[in-house]
């Protein structure tokens, strides 16, 4: 049971050969989830050698090209290689017209099913769930229309306590799927045993946010609230503050500053303007505020554990 | 006076590291033209250091993604640089609905002047013209609506042999434009001297033709001949030859048999499938039936001089 993290691009703007725009690969509790998808996060998908297959769900945060102008060609090449699970994408109003028109247009029809879940809502709602695990978006603010995308795990079911449950001969192995769910344990005779005497309780269910783009917004503090990972957009230092405001995206501090706020655990800077050749000022600056500051780089992995 | 063609991608179906999908780079006569543009080809042209802001042509040859999805992303990069400059782009209908619709939700509209010119002809057509080039399509057979497109040098000046015209004192330095344009010199007595007299001939214009992606048809052959240049694509070898007619693509002894009828005077082949590790095996293959054939690859340049 960890959260695994591999940034595959993490720069604004225009793909370089050594700087990819956003794209990130998350594995929590067995699923394979992509967050956003700029241009050439498919060859960073190989290159990295991420399950294709796996991923079942994409979450796209909004329609500024560095976010998603690799999502057909993935989505294309998923036809290609003869993907057969269905797709689902979480994204901004529009995306499914965007995709629909050039597979249209190319007379290129998935023989997968592509399932579009066009987010509006300008509050957090949750937009994934299964037995293990749920999302919901964070609503940014940037230029255009921007959800991040905070993934949850479920609390899983309380741990037997086997040393104890020894000592009661009367409880038997059926009994045991009421106690993993946190049920007391009552006897034939009637009696009682409560439940935190035989069981352990659930490992912690861990949380990561993805905040890309945005401007400085307290307003997101409290659904970060302890997050253990938290990312957040850093495009500028405060040395281009003003201009941070001015397109709405965040400096190093800012982010560091909603980190703190959050009370995360550890946060993630990205999403770096392309002006900057000296990316540790955006950590030293971060770290004014914040102490658990990493700089994300392409095929960086963060590992979090319960 | 020459041509040079930079091979950026040149591999069919999706994009790997080592492996980019369709773009070249044609400059000729000093014009810098695009054609194709699939997924990463902006992150190419900075590798082999194309000059951006001179590209004010791009021709697109069909709607499947290994030759157009770079192209939303590369408008986008002009628009953040700051372009200035018009800029033209040729493709099938559909190809304006795909950009604009993308432009206009992500609320990213250029500041530079962008035209669209959607083709629809079944026949060969001009689309370019200016006082030196012209560009007509070369209707290809594919799944799509698919054009190539030859690129034609127009004839030059003649040339002026200035030791002969000093033999005549009567010729002066404002007769020399019409001696340029093949007119015979008249002189005040109206005795003539003959144009091939005076001046040599203008030097050969150059010409390049592009083929991709498209099954066997010789009924371009007419238009290709004598080229000096010709890429045509090769995605297959001989022993996949009914996958090449059933996907509506070439094998490498189809494409130097096109070479060979159209008497061009260098063949490129590209395109390959990426099921075949040994690319030599394409140049040997072609070399059965046309001896001039080049592999290309990324980052190859082709330069031709009259």
């Amino acid at each position: 049971m960890s959260i695994k993290l591999t940034i595959l691009g993490c720069h604004s703007a225009t793909p370089r050969s050594d700087a990819y725009p956003t794209a990130q690969h998350l594995e929590i509790k067995e699923r394979h989830f992509l967050i956003d998808c700029g241009e050439g996060t498919q060859v960073l998908l190989r290159k990295y050698k991420m399950p294709f297959a796996k991923i079942r769900h994409i979450f796209i945060s909004h329609l500024h090209g560095d976010h998603f102008y690799g999502l057909i060609g993935l989505i294309s090449t998923f036809g290609l290689l003869n993907r057969e699970h269905d797709l689902h994408v979480y994204g901004p109003k529009g995306i499914k017209e965007i995709i629909t028109l050039q597979l249209k247009l190319s007379k290129s029809w998935t023989k997968f099913h592509l399932h579009f879940h066009e987010l509006e809502s300008k509050e957090s709602v949750l937009i994934y769930e299964d037995k293990k695990v749920e999302v919901y978006t964070i609503p940014l603010d940037h230029r255009v229309y921007t959800n991040g995308f905070l993934f949850k795990e479920k609390t899983g079911e309380h741990r037997l306590n086997m040393e104890a449950i020894k000592q009661y001969p009367e409880i038997e192995i059926c009994d045991y799927h009421n106690l993993k769910r946190g049920k007391d344990f009552v006897g034939n005779s009637g009696g009682t045993i409560k439940n935190n005497e035989l069981t352990l309780p659930p490992k912690k269910a861990l949380s990561y946010a993805f905040c890309s783009d945005t401007a400085y917004k307290p307003a997101i503090v409290p659904i970060l609230e302890k997050v253990d990972l938290l990312y957040h957009e850093a495009t500028f230092l405060e040395d281009k503050k003003e201009l941070a405001e001015k397109t709405k995206h965040s400096t190093a501090k800012q982010a560091a500053s909603i980190a703190r706020l959050a009370m995360v655990s550890q946060l993630i800077i990205g999403h770096y303007s392309s002006r900057y050749d000296n990316l540790l000022k955006f950590k030293e600056e971060a770290q004014l505020l914040f102490k658990q500051v990493d700089l994300a780089a392409s095929g960086k992995i963060f590992e979090i554990n319960p």
